[in-house]
């Protein structure tokens, strides 16, 4: 079974598999630690976040989303990692990631998948185009 | 809770949302009767599915790998489906769904979560640029 942390799915090669390494880390490190940090990630007009089935787009609501998400403590743990490149615009992948989620309080931890597309900016770095996020209920 | 089948969380409107359903209702009802005919759905060269962690190119070694999948009988129940536009080209989707999938002669079934990347294709419908599927182990 390929349920290590950072076993890369993708058939993009080396390179898209290092960078959604490299992004899935940070984001849910920020997101743990700092989730109000993880609107600059995203761009100001077009982005889409849905989570649970509530989507909102743009920098400032995405942030706003995610800041006001009804619990203050959480820790992710990321079980697998598959990346895709994606053809929206040379470098775009497509980060595919399911990992579990202990909430302060909670006995239990929760199952999660989320997926994003990354697509470059003009500073050489990668912006959240697209964020589908969903609890796994079984 | 938005966990209903065909529930829809895109910011892209009813018509995103009516082709993700569509699509959904389409693609797993084919896997569960006719898996071979799903080949179909791919596009010659560059589609690329990966399929827990093992990743292959190309709607004639999609086939081979969604054939020889080892199980024979098997049943899909959605639970939760996401929809985004892409910025790909001028109408792609990005469909994200959570569900269930019972194997025959299986007591309990798999808790299972799947993103595609849905392109438009000259003949006026779509093809499946992008396909990651991973069971969520709990």
């Amino acid at each position: 079974m390929d349920g290590q942390p950072g076993s890369g799915g993708g058939a993009g090669g080396d390179d898209c598999d290092a960078v959604a390494r490299a992004f899935v880390e940070y984001y849910y490190r920020t997101f743990d630690a700092n989730r109000g940090a993880l609107a600059a990630l995203y761009g100001p007009h077009t982005s889409v976040l849905s989570f649970e089935g509530h989507a909102v787009a743009g920098a400032e609501d995405i942030g706003r989303k995610l800041a006001q998400l009804p619990f203050d403590q959480c820790r992710h743990s990321v079980s697998t990692v598959d990346c895709q490149p994606s053809p929206s615009f040379p470098g775009s992948i497509l980060v595919f990631v399911s990992g579990n989620l202990q909430l302060a309080g909670e006995d239990h931890q929760l199952r999660f998948s989320q997926m994003f597309q990354l697509v470059p900016n003009e500073q050489g770095s990668f912006f959240v185009q697209n964020d589908i996020f969903r609890l796994n209920y079984g």
